[in-house]
């Protein structure tokens, strides 16, 4: 076996000899980024596009139609319940034809286009809060030219994209460690369940208490539907088959029911609650043409943009690099190689026709995209037998039996993400927008809540806390965290924690633009700060790189080196995670979960 | 250790001399239990009084404040619960006062005069259904008499009562196995959380769909609450201190809690959900007195009233055994003895007494009266260590940590059955009644959610199931239902829900009443004809002997002998239950939760 790895290991390196790209070897001048422009999306085109062919033919196979259509689940509805909030909160301008032309046309792009065709990209939470943020900011001057102020902002934005993609800044982001990809989870957990709540708060203002308790139930009862049949889908019983059926389907069956609920004659009929407001087919929500007249804005306001356009670049900075990451994350078994500066690149295309065209700016999905590559994974569940001897209290245990789930292939194409793009432009034909009107808001309360507890349930730093909080005794002694100080450990996680507050927080407020400074600051924190308070050893069992992927980390310069890793073997990191995998198998990623 | 065992068994033994009581060693005329009138009731109270000083000695720890608050809640929380429906159903005859004063009255006799103080005595779900399936059948006839023929009833039901005690009768229940207590459980929870849900159904008719959706959240939330206590408090986390406290207290934290919710003034305060009716302080719901004027009774309708004080009879046979012998079950650690033929007097002496004061009858509370023991138990939490090898894939685990619990001693007195009494009574007065009355109803759907689904989640017949539908490869190799085949463990549950199902229907119907003989049947069907369709082996997997402690046995003539059983070591029953225990230790006894 261990033969075997290392044949896979050296062919491995003979493929990155072909595409791979790195400055750490490059000397003089050449050493600088800047200096040597679009080299990473040339060397991110050649190494991929050889993959072209393949990434079509490689598609017949049934876990596409399964990926496809829960994919089209998973990405439209959060889409929706951001849109809902969104809607209200920028004078109705973003409506659910913006969302959907938005999630199509992140969807057909980049599945053809895109490097990463497993990255789904559609209308995240974020850029909702982002939106509505500037609304608020702008209505306290002059909220007739919103519009155009977000076209100029979309403008702002392509260009900082164009600009990183180019000069090859993608580069550092392989420099993420979980130390700050984790808080982000947490962060977008926290402010998804808060958005799920509002949403249910909106219902008791709008349509008075019976309505608002319904939509309560309505949350509560979705919520715990998916996540049972989730758990179900990923325990032990009837056969793989059947598991895996609920859970590639758990939200479609769970979606369906509770609409349907919604609508039994009677007393829940007559309750009404509010369903997503839709208007004509095709039409932009307001009034106005596609096309925003961007040219029609003072001077003045172009350059107010400028400021606005790089924050969300930096929001895109990490929060589409990290999708695409976990998307291709170690425990994936993937064979074709990535490509991060041609899809900022393209992201940046996106962003300029979705600023012009008056559109939520899509960009990849935290929680989502990794569902895309799960879905599109074969698991197997072995069978390990541990035999035992004679337990410390006398009892004879004879053998322990445990399912261990393995990633054996994953079926890697551009088929589905396109197909799921096809159904978004369906949607929004007019028999399909009636479809969508029969949906009570209350089960995008229940999506929120899905997707928002996903994300912290499996969060490292919830997972640390249960250590701090378990009995000592109990804990099995080769848990790496035993190695580090409880103190230490705390420590970690508060500064996590402060970071994801501090965050929370800021979002409340009008300075909610400003979030992705913070988040990308938790990286010069671990970098730079954290080594002195830390030692080696215990950053290696708390953290690790959130690139760990030899595919990933091909189109990102090669592994990260910093002087202090050198003492150390580099296998040597995330020994958490990996004691976590050993004895549990790869996780099946849950709608939500982040990462691991 | 088995030393120490040993000396134990002689002892035990050495007791058995001093008190025991038995007919299977008797010859001639003796042989026949008729024959020796009051020989059981005798034993039982020469075998008990010694420990009668010992019982309110041994009450001084703590403990026995924690047994009598959660006590205190078990059982006044249920009683309210069934009492809100029969109130209702018996047209407002039977309300708040009744079944505070059968509470009281039933703790005060039993923690006084009982052989065993441990049985809880209340009302019951089922005397409910009884009570409002009499008044449904009388009202066909002539609602007025209802009064008089339900005193007729309780006075016939009592003079069987006691005839079944003098006649040494209560020695069939040793004969129980847990086939029928099993189909008993899972009876009793579905009925329970039918209940529930007519509550929740109530709540719309009488108030309107927004009362109706609150009271389904804060029925939702209640029972999520107190699961979620629950299973903390037998988890891992903290320190066992603190585990047992949330264990002691997780029903008055959640009741506090969740009443409080239902205050917040705003939105919930003036949704009006309705709250629990009371009447005047220690007077009867209805204008009248306390005494019932039983002797304006038509001849006729006293001997009509014979059948119905017959079946109340079999009903409490049944379940005031069962409940006796569960709250004595061998997985705890009792060293006092029992005595059923004594307590069953009693019992016949509180029906009489109930029945000629117009309350609800108490009798011996299933799912509640093994909390009492639970709550009195000083559990120990040990380590379990058990050495592992290289596992099957090449994975070392090292050695797996697991935590046994273990039943250390049980706290044996009468002291917190008598001060749960004194509260009822302090319950009775004005002021507490007005606390009472701040309660909504839907915190009592909440409760039959929660002792109801306590008594099916444990259920070996749901156990069973699961068994049947999970992936056979990962079941450990010792589960000792892998010897029974398949076929058998669903031919043995289909028969079990079969009883069950019969039950539950025939609980709708005017023939409710009957549902004691029905369960009753299975005794036969389990004893005389099952033993053809299933070898001795799988059942002795798959089933046990109900009454299966010492301290039970010797009041019930000793361990129970079939013709067939003499082939096998007596020691081979209830396979299944002692692996379970051997693998988890003993299971903490869940609020609801029947027997293991």
């Amino acid at each position: 076996m261990e033969s075997g790895e290392s044949t896979e290991e050296t062919q491995l390196r003979r493929e990155e000899t072909k595409g791979s790209y790195s400055f750490d070897d490059q000397r003089g001048w050449r050493r600088w980024r800047v200096l040597q422009p679009g080299r990473g999306m040339y060397y991110d085109v050649k190494r991929r596009l050889p993959y072209y062919l393949s990434d079509i033919t490689d598609a017949f196979t049934y876990r596409t139609i399964a990926s496809t259509i829960r994919m089209y689940f998973v990405n439209l509805l959060p889409a929706i319940a951001y849109t809902l909030d969104m809607y209200r909160r920028t004078g109705e301008f973003f409506g659910i034809n913006e969302a959907l032309f938005a999630s199509a046309l992140a969807a057909i792009v980049f599945s053809l286009l895109g490097a990463q065709p497993l990255t789904i990209v559609g209308v995240t939470g974020l850029i909702s809060l982002f939106n509505f943020t500037i609304y608020d900011i702008i209505a306290e001057y002059d909220v007739t030219i919103y519009p155009q102020f977000m076209a100029w902002t979309g403008i702002w934005a392509a260009i900082f994209h164009w600009l990183v993609s180019v000069l090859n800044a993608c580069d550092y982001m392989r420099y993420v460690t979980d130390f700050s990809s984790e808080s982000f989870g947490m962060y977008v957990g926290i402010i998804y369940i808060i958005k799920g709540v509002e949403e249910l708060v909106n219902e008791f203002t709008e349509e008075g208490a019976a309505a608002g308790y319904l939509a309560c139930i309505i949350a509560i009862l979705y919520f715990g539907s998916v996540y049972g049949l989730e758990k179900l889908g990923s325990g032990t019983a009837w056969n793989p088959t059947l598991r895996g059926f609920l859970a590639d389907y758990a939200y479609v069956f769970t979606t369906l029911f509770w609409v349907g609920f919604s609508h039994i004659p009677g007393t829940l009929k007559s309750t009404h609650v509010t369903r997503v407001p839709v208007t004509a087919a095709f039409y932009p929500t307001q009034s106005r043409s596609w096309l925003i007249d961007f040219w029609n804005l003072d001077v003045k306001w172009v350059f107010v943009a400028l400021p606005f356009g790089f924050l969300v670049m930096l929001l895109f900075y990490y929060d589409h690099n990290v999708s695409s990451i976990t998307a291709q994350a170690r425990h994936y078994p993937l064979k074709k190689p990535g490509g991060f500066h041609w899809d900022f690149f393209l992201l940046g295309c996106t962003t300029f026709v979705a600023g012009i065209l008056g559109l939520p700016m899509p960009n990849g999905l935290v929680p989502q995209a990794p569902v895309h590559t799960d879905s599109l994974t074969v698991y197997k569940t072995d069978l390990r037998i541990i035999p035992t001897s004679r337990a410390s209290d006398g009892v004879e245990a004879g053998e322990i039996r445990r399912p261990i789930v393995r990633a054996e292939a994953v079926v890697e194409q551009r088929v589905t993400h396109f197909l799921m793009g096809l159904l978004l432009i369906g949607t929004m034909t007019g028999p399909l927008l009636t479809v969508l009107h029969t949906m009570p808001a209350a089960v995008f309360a229940g999506v929120f809540f899905v997707v928002g507890w996903g994300s912290i349930e499996s969060n490292g730093i919830l997972q640390k806390f249960l250590f701090l909080n378990a009995e000592e005794r109990f804990i099995q002694r080769d848990e790496p965290l035993l190695r580090v100080p409880r103190r230490k450990i705390s420590l970690y996680i508060s500064l996590q924690m402060f970071g994801v507050l501090a965050c929370v927080a800021v979002s409340h407020t009008i300075a909610a633009i400003g979030f992705p400074v913070l988040i990308l600051l938790l990286m010069p924190l671990r970098i730079l700060l954290m080594p002195r308070w830390f030692t080696l050893r215990e950053l290696q069992v708390m953290d690790d790189f959130t690139a760990d992927s030899k595919v990933v980390l091909e189109s990102l310069g090669g592994k990260p080196v910093l002087p202090e890793h050198r003492r150390l073997n580099e296998d040597d990191w995330g020994l958490e995670r990996k004691r976590s995998e050993q004895q549990r198998g790869v996780p099946r990623q849950r709608a939500g979960s982040l990462h691991r």
